[in-house]
């Protein structure tokens, strides 16, 4: 026993897992008849520090009144609990909060004012250290949001996350990289790029995030082929074996303040073009990237819904990258409806194994966008001279080299897995003829969303038609997928109950 | 038993009460591998809504992994079971709340666009239902703060929160009212006016709120004298005797909107000016007041800073006021330093209890600053012709009838109380001779809100010194009060962590 015993330590409290899912939030549960509760008055919503062997969390307090909970017993809820990783029964020191001083900046800015870069980095060091609360939180994300932080302050904010998180280092001059912003279900273009550029010789270390606010984020739909929450050395020898990866960028810690703030903008269905940007760029600075494409899909639905918002953003993401010493690419792409059929980790992740294999049924519309990024890169990295990567690209695609790097690349990371189908389908049939002028991806997404993309792989939503085609009353439009019954019906209520997501117009 | 069974109810948990304070977010706790997790799909910080007999809660969903609770049981914090008020084991009905649509109006706040009436009906509408998490409602307020509300918005915000509550009718042509903007540690003339001028025939049925972001609110200060949360039948036959009451507004039920923003605005720290004009007179228009007196305390570390700030706030004070048919009349104070010498609850109560015995110590300025406001109210309300308010408002404070009025209104509200006292002290003493220039009264209430106040009564400040007195080394400045020796010692190295509260000058 190298804790001390309870009894004799001041603000001393036995550990206890309660196995209570918060959503990251850290939370700890302590009866109200405590000792510490009685002689630091803590009451409910206190924010308290808990110590244990030289790990420290802060947690929101939840006061116990029954007797459920043993006094002296802090309750933890799993995000706290593997903050401090102790032993049931384990000595904790539980104490106030010191003030959050930080709080102030945020304050500032929700009245207007600029932030320079001390008071970002106060803001993001509390905040990657856990120090903010899902309030506070949704508080700075707000005050961020609608444009209100301007270059200086996005490059302060991404120089702020940067210096909180580890920074991967390859030893090589060129890095290279992509992102897509969003916005477009389905896009699933990096599971496909990665292998093409790997099987080239360049050296693409990919981390992706999960899903904001889409039905997948590429980690969800890569995490349904093999395993994404690789640890650093792990990452390492998987690039360095196959000269690609495609991990989820949370599990490998590269910009921890990021992660917490997306836990907050996903309930608000929000994220903001400042945060956005430093989100991104600060992400590939971390990971070791040198050459950074960015896919900007532009579309009435999509997240950019215009070249001139897309513009903007561009010279946002030059800008941003050009001051942390990034060279930044862009390519604008078709955002008008989804790529490929599937919307939904599993339902993605068929495609793309659709066009890796070549298959006649593969989605052409997903096997010609990743060509085009592909190329860029291969040219923007220095694999293929000007004009040349379009050829190159289609050739490791089409020989089948890129499917054996793929496959590679899922040995590495941990082995490859078959993809899950759903346990339950509804069919959304054509309610007229005619043919198919628009699309709304925002409603399609949250369909997708609705039917459990994506918590619940398998779910999602499968599109049958295109824009242009022709289709007869109760033709099929697209199918939704869920795993659990409640949702597939929740989803169809959804869809029902708002206008039709394709726009057909009288055949002529 | 008028429940049905659960087997039989497709949805249907057990009730099961935690006596978890989570701090009035209704929180449910339910097994990841029960019935209703599986078949709906829910996972951590899923909305879900509950029924219960005709009653309604919509409560963030944790997940329970172990086994403390048991496979079925649908586990209650203490505000979800408040709202549904099952019997143990009842049958509830939980189901996926439906989708929260008046989000898409925050976003759009947050994006800088104006909301309209209707926008704002139904974000008010989802507030008041309980609909809106703890992460929505920063949202919402921090879109809102910052003076992005402009005087259209914030009429219409104010009609949406009288729209959702009760509103009550005295049947007079006449009922006054008053509100304090606040920000001025101790100011709590309220206790002193609605006594002088319930004497003096007029009808005053003042409800008052906690502290948001002060170490007292009115409603906290009267607490330690009386019971405040009554009910509207209460509050009615108070009046009816009395002819003036000072009770807790959120037990009214006026303006259940306002009584959730608060509960996010307090870990924020921060109202703003649409909310706050909104959020007093939206109460007075809903207590049924006709002529409400608005004081603002106006000094560089009071709520509002400078006069100019002052007359922009009295001036949409003004305007809303007439848009929903409030006479509001004006009256800037000097808010250079703390009122009286108690900041916290019994404190307050302690300077106020003085003031009305007419006791030699008994704090001057409170005292005036009290009998100025119940001049104007007099005149305002038709109980004195212009120009003779002072002598009456005097004449009624000197001559015991206030006292008396008083002490009618706490027996009324349930019977006096006595003042408790703190456990704990420390005296700040001056580290330097000379005059006390300033007194920085933001610090003074963090410092008191640190020592416990509100939630603990007896917590607090005691200032012993005003500005332009002069001051020896080691004299007593103020001293902390607290009831927890943890709160006091959190306090005191908050003050030590500081610069100087009151700025003691060289003397001349």
């Amino acid at each position: 026993m190298d804790s001390p015993r309870a009894e004799l330590v001041p603000n001393a409290m036995r550990a206890r897992r309660l196995h209570v899912d918060t959503y990251q939030e850290p939370v700890v549960y302590m009866r109200e008849d405590c000792a510490v509760c009685r002689s630091e008055g803590f009451a409910a919503q206190a924010r308290v520090q808990i110590d244990f062997a030289g790990r420290r969390v802060v947690a929101t307090l939840n006061v116990v009144h029954g007797d459920w909970l043993a006094v002296g017993d802090a309750g933890l809820s799993e995000s706290a609990w593997g903050a401090l990783l102790p032993t049931e029964g384990a000595t904790l020191i539980v104490s106030q909060a010191p003030a959050l001083d930080s709080l102030s900046h945020v304050r500032a800015k929700i009245y207007g004012h600029r932030l320079g870069p001390d008071a970002l980095a106060a803001v993001i060091a509390d905040v990657a250290s856990g120090r903010y609360s899902d309030i506070h939180l949704a508080a700075f994300i707000t005050a961020c949001a609608g444009d209100r932080l301007d270059v200086d302050e996005t490059i302060a904010l991404t120089k702020a996350m940067i210096g909180v998180g580890e920074r991967l280092d390859w030893g090589r001059e060129r890095v290279v990289d992509k992102h897509c912003v969003g916005g477009l279900p389905g896009n699933r273009t990096t599971l496909l790029v990665v292998p093409i550029v790997a099987a080239c010789g360049l050296v693409m270390p990919k981390t992706s995030s999960r899903a904001i606010t889409s039905p997948a984020g590429t980690a969800d739909t890569m995490e349904v082929l093999a395993p994404v929450e690789l640890a650093t050395p792990a990452v390492r020898r998987v690039v360095e074996r196959t000269g690609g990866c495609i991990v989820w960028g949370g599990s490998v810690g590269l910009s921890p303040a990021d992660d917490i703030l997306i836990r907050v903008e996903r309930p608000l269905d929000l994220d903001s073009e400042g945060q956005l940007v430093a989100s991104v760029l600060s992400k590939k600075a971390a990971a070791g990237s040198t050459h950074v494409l960015v896919d900007l899909p532009v579309g009435p639905t999509a997240k950019v819904r215009s070249i001139e918002a897309g513009r903007a953003l561009g010279r946002r993401l030059v800008a941003v990258g050009t001051a942390i010493g990034l060279k930044v690419a862009l390519r604008f792409t078709d955002g008008l409806q989804p790529v490929g059929r599937g919307i939904g980790p599993a339902l993605e992740a068929r495609d793309v194994l659709a066009v890796l294999r070549g298959t006649p049924d593969a989605p052409q519309d997903l096997r010609e966008r990743a060509l085009r990024l592909a190329a860029d890169i291969l040219e923007f990295g220095g694999a293929a001279q000007s004009g040349h990567g379009p050829a190159l690209a289609e050739q490791v695609l089409a020989d089948g080299r890129a499917w054996t790097r793929f496959q590679a690349i899922c040995e590495a990371q941990g082995g490859m897995r078959a993809i899950p189908a759903a346990a339950h389908r509804h069919v959304i049939t054509a309610a007229r003829a005619g043919q198919v002028g628009a699309v709304d991806n925002r409603l399609l997404a949250r369909a997708a969303k609705l039917a459990g993309a994506p918590r619940a792989p398998a779910a999602g939503v499968e599109v049958h038609v295109r824009i242009g085609e022709t289709v007869r009353v109760g033709q099929p439009l697209f199918t939704l997928h869920a795993q659990a019954p409640g949702e597939l019906d929740y989803a169809q209520r959804f869809v029902a109950s708002r206008p039709p997501i394709f726009a057909i117009s009288e055949a002529a």
